[in-house]
This record gives C-alpha cells, structure tokens and sequence, in this order.
C-alpha cells in the first residue's frame, strides 16, 4: 500500500493516570489509526486522528453476524528511552490468516506496522516507564455493511487503539490457579479456535466466570471433540516441564498460534531444552503430576508474558505444582523475554523492532521507517 | 420492567423503496427501538427514536469480544389491514437463552414485546401489503463497555431494527440446493450453537461462500465431532420426509432451536403425520435418498418459512430430491405457517399477536396492550 497516513491533531490531551493505576485495557491514548475498505477502494483513507467514539449503522455487520479479528502487541520502554515493538510481523501475518478464516479482506502488514510506529511514535509519552508496564496496542477490524443476511461484509474498518498497562492478572508474580473445564467447550477442529476473532472469546465467558466462582484464575481449555486433549487457557497457551521435558500442545487448528508461544519455543530450543509439541491427554498430566513428575507449568501471552501456574484441577482432582511457586524455567524465561522486550538483554534473535530511537525526548524525532505523513491540524498547542 | 416509552419523531419521513426492490435487510424504516443496562440502574431508559448510527468507543467489548446476542421475527400485514406479529414471546425466550450462554443480563421479554408492538405501530406503513412480503424485526444486544480484557461486559445496548422484506432467497418458489460442508464446522456440543449470538454466523461464512462458488445456495453442516450427523442449514433448521414418516435433527445444544422448527413439529403432530426428533446419519439418509425412499427436504425459518430443497450434495454423492420440485408436505405446510401469519387461515394454534387492528388506517389506532408513550417530539407533521 503506498499512502500517506494523515494526521488529524488534538488541541487539548488527556491528562495520564498515575502508574499504580494502570492495571489492564482501562485507558485509552489521545488517537487512534484508521482507515476503511471498500470493494471498490480496497483499504484507504488511512489517518491518524483523536480517540473517538466509532458511529455505525445500527444493521451493520458487525453487530449482527461477527465478522472480526484483532491482534494485541506491545510497544515496550527500553532504559535507554527508546520504544520497541516484539515481533509485529508476526501479529499482521496472524491478523491476515484470521481476516482469511472469517473472510475479511487481508491487510498489508507492512503498511499497517507502519501505521503503528507513526501511532506509537506520537504517544510516546503514553509509553510506561515502570517494570512490567508496557503500551498495549489493539489492531482490529470490524465488517460495517449495514445489511442483514448471513453475506461477507463489502466494508470494513480497521482501527488501531492504545492503552497503557500493567500487569494483566492485577499481580505481578504469585502463580495463577487453573481450572481444567470439562462442560464449555471454547473450539473446535473445522472451527475458528486458530483465529483471533471476537465469537471465540464470547463463547469463553461462561467458563471463565464459572472458573472464578470457584476460585480459580482461569480456564484450561479440553478438545471439543472427546474433551481429553488439553488445548489452552483464556488467553495464553500452555506449556508443562515433566520430567525435564517441556511440553505444549501441537498446532492443529483449534488452538491460537501465540506469538510468545513461538518465542518460548525458539528460546528453548536455543538453550538445548528438550521440547516437544504434541497432544497432551490431561488424563496422562495429572498421572505425572500425582508422580511427582510434573515440574512446572506456565501459560504464554502477550498480556502476562510468561504466566506461571500454581494449582491446577481437573474433575476432583487438585495438583498444586512447584510447591505453588514460580519455577526456574518459568523465572528464566520471563527474564529473557522481557529483557530483550525491554533492550536490557541484547536482541540475538532479531525480534525488536526500534520506533523511537535512543533518548529521544524531542518530539521531532524520526524513526526509521515511518510512513510520510502529512498534518492536516490547523493548530498545535 | 415499569418504564413508560418515550417516542422521539422525526420532521421527515425516509422515503418508502417499491416493493419489488425489497429483497431481505437492505432497507431500514425511519425509528429503533433501543434501551441501556448499567449494573446500576439494570435496563433503563426505553425509548423509540430516529434510525441512526449507533456511537460507540472503539474499545466497546463487542468489537473485540463479540458479546452478542440477537433475535429475528416478522410483523405480517393481513388483508383486512390487521397487523400481526407470530410467536414473539417464543423468541424472547429464546433471546433469554442465548443471553444466559453469552453472560448478557436478561431482559423481560413481555416489555420488549411491548416496545416492538409500539415501534411495528408507529412504523405500520412500512409493512409491505404484497404476499410472501412482511416487515422483518431484528432485536439486538451488544456489550457496549470500554474495556479490553476478557471479562463480561458491564454495560449493554438492546436495539430493535426493522427492514421491509420480500423473500429471503431472493427468488421465491425455486427449491434450493444444499451442499453437505465436511471441513468447516458451526458448532459443537458445549459450544455456543444453540443461542443467536453473532460468533455462529461469523464462523459460518467461509463454508457458505465455499457453496456459493460451487453453485449451491446453502451449507447443511454436520457434527462438529465425528462430522457423521445432520445438524442445521445456515439460517434454517431442516427436514426430511423419509418413507412417509419426518425426520428433523433433535436440539443436543449445537443447533438453534427454531421457532419455526417448533411451528412445524406441532402442526404435522395436529395433523397425524408421523414425525421423529432423532440423531440422523448423512450416510443414511443418502442410502435412503439412493433407494427412493427420501420424499421431501425442506428448511424451516423465519426468514425463508419453507424453503423446499432440490438438491442435495454430500462428498462426490449428489441426490435430486422430489424430482427438483417443491413437494406436497413443504407446499401444505408453507400455506398453512404464511396462512397463519397472514390471517388468512384462522389461527386456532394461538400463535398471533395483533399489533394493529383490523381496517386501521388513522394514525391515532391505539392497539391493545401497547404501553404509554411519552411523547419528546415537540413538532410532528
Ligand atoms: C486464546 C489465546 N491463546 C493464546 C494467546 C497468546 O498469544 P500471544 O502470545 O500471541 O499473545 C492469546 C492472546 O493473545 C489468546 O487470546
Ligand atoms: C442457525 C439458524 N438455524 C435455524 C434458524 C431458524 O430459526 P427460526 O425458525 O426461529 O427463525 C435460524 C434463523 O433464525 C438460524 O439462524
């Protein structure tokens, strides 16, 4: 796509929260990205204007049949002042495969990290400063046709909105209670689990209130077909060291692809980690567990990173794991991502991604990159 | 709920399309309902005002977490001017269910009702006068707080459009044909496939556009488990007449529970024809359908009513039904359900609500049980 993204400035921004306030997905930055899709058009009018509300047609589809995917990145304050992006070519390719399983027309990854960096660069005060704090980032596009009928939308909107964040489970280190749900079913093989769309995460509300109600963090989700392979939590893949070995489930269609998954898997792979990817019976899990063989559990995520697991139960059974504490492996791997995330630990993988370069506090600063844009503000402040 | 209505009006009025443009859920008439939860204050503030866009913040949960729920039924315009609605306190119901599965706080359906009589009347015009037309009525809740993170939401919208429609298939009488899907699947047992929540409809596209371009009108899906069992049509429960006894699917919790499914169950018991909810193999019904014994096909549904099917494919099988034409049992049913609808057959069923009565063409007709409307116009026409 070769646009120039226009920018349409405030007079007035919005006053920051204070850091302890921060928690999850609460606050939102003074703008947004956007730009619209048409038959005829194809994606345009890509713009960066003031957070504001979204005025649709009330027949418009995504209120009616769902046609939605998103992605969730991070834009991470190095010491050094600079902001760094983790593996966003990973996101849009994600984002182009679910637009491909909920029939959305694809994007142009390039342009739209593009259209990040130009966003992340003009609300780079919004960028945390303290441990753990990050700048949430959500991509997403909604099908606008106003029209009812089960039909693709001819319209779409994509929109990009930020929200400063800390710790996604409101505490930072204590290890999470999972609870294995065997009614709810969240995905199925031939469904839409792989896809980051809105209906997958409506169909887990039940489970995860019920899940709470009894005390527990989460929810690790079954197969849906025989409810005996274990797929993966809320909102992060799950991985298990047993017996020195680490386990996570295959990819096989049900499951979302995590970014930080993939990561995971490359860092242990680097470290000479035994690894393996592969269906895991939850039968066969709690057998090593109730053996002592069950070391250490965690979940994966953009919002919690590594997520280390405390307690698990399944039916009536209840295994408390690495004494309910966070594991070595656990500890070491939120070190390494967070580190090279954060540019404490040099970048070997070439995951980082600079948007705003070393102490830079002047607004004038270029990252490298930036799609041209052209101000359409009348007055800045 | 004991809330009075207020009535917003419009200067002036849309104009109205020809009938013969009508086709299904392009045209929207001139006012929505529409009412507000806050955890506060539970459903408040009903009021009937202008169609128009609906304003939301771009972080509103439903754009990222589909949480969703609607309902779809018909206003019919009698010859003698009556208006009636068929069976809306049974999509209320089923609007309850789906709000269950989806975390959405429940509405009080006997209210809703009302305000879809007052808006049907206030809207009464608009309801088409040629036969097989109606005005079709789309109730909605959507999760409306800003909010990122997966957590039900604490607010919602209930909105109440209305679309003039001609027939849904865009042809009337031709009986469809239907492709057995066996990649992609809707639902499954545990999942979210017997409430109306968008995710369902979203999930479904790709199948649908996959029949589309191989010629065939709609998707019958199977299970989602072991991809054996007939479970529903896009938007249509189905039927078979199978040496001279019916056969539909039974409601197991992965397909919706029509409510023209229902209207069809309880007349063909009324009329004496043996009729079986029951688990129905594809691979049985086709060695049924390869020795003659597969009589009739049809899909039930508000939008269609009877939409007799011609043609059936499933792998390389392809089965021709009733000689491609609309059978016996399809045709009575279909008189007797728009007969019904229509007033022109009496209702001894008691599945009609009159929403305007008979030869009322003044303004000023109040129906029965209509609530009290207060009136915010300050000028009206
Ligand atoms: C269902 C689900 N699984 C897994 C993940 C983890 O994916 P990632 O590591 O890319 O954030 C997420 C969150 O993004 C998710 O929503
Ligand atoms: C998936 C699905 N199945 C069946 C139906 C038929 O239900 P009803 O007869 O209540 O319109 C519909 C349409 O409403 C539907 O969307």
């Amino acid at each position: 796509m070769d646009q120039s993204i226009t920018f349409t400035e405030k007079d007035q921004l919005k006053a920051k929260p204070e850091s302890v306030q921060l928690g999850f997905g609460k606050y939102f930055t003074d703008y947004m990205f956007e730009m619209d899709y048409s038959l005829e058009k194809g994606w345009h009018d890509p713009r960066i204007a003031p957070y504001a509300p979204v005025a649709l047609d009330p027949a418009a589809m995504i209120f009616h049949y769902g046609q939605e995917v998103f992605e969730g990145l991070k834009a991470y304050r190095a010491k050094d002042g600079r902001i760094l992006l983790f593996r966003p070519e990973k996101n849009m390719k994600r984002m182009n495969q679910s637009c491909a399983r909920l029939n959305i027309p694809k994007i142009d990854g390039k342009f739209v990290i593009k259209a990040i960096k130009k966003l992340v660069a003009i609300e780079k005060d919004w960028v945390p400063t303290e441990p753990g704090q990050s700048l949430y980032i959500r991509p997403f596009i909604i099908g606008t046709e106003p029209f009812l009928g089960v039909h693709p939308s001819g319209s779409y909107k994509l929109l990009v909105i930020c929200s400063p964040v800390g710790s996604y489970f409101g505490r930072n280190t204590k290890p999470v209670k999972i609870y294995v749900e065997d009614e709810f079913v969240r995905a199925v093989k031939g469904g839409v689990g792989f896809a980051k769309t809105s209906g997958n995460y409506a169909a887990s509300l039940r489970a995860q209130t019920k899940a709470e109600e009894l005390g527990f963090d989460q929810v690790l989700w079954l197969d849906g077909v025989e409810h005996k392979y274990i797929e993966e939590v809320g909102s992060m893949n799950i991985f298990f060291k047993v017996d020195g070995e680490v386990w996570t489930p295959e990819l096989d269609g049900s499951i979302l692809p995590g970014i930080t998954r993939d990561s995971v898997l490359e860092l242990l792979k680097k470290w000479g980690v035994p690894v393996k990817e592969k269906k895991i019976s939850v039968k066969k899990l709690f057998k090593k567990a109730e053996k002592q063989k069950l070391e250490e559990v965690f979940g994966t995520g953009t919002a919690a990173v590594i997520s280390p697991v405390g307690f698990l139960k399944w039916e009536d059974r209840v295994v408390k794991v690495a004494n309910g504490e966070t594991g070595k492996l656990s500890k070491k791997l939120y070190e390494t991502l967070t580190g090279i995330q954060n540019g404490t630990i040099k970048d070997d993988m070439g995951w980082t991604q600079e948007v705003v370069a070393a102490s830079t506090s002047d607004a004038a600063a270029e990252p490298a990159g930036t799609p041209d844009v052209v101000s359409e503000a009348a007055v800045t402040e």
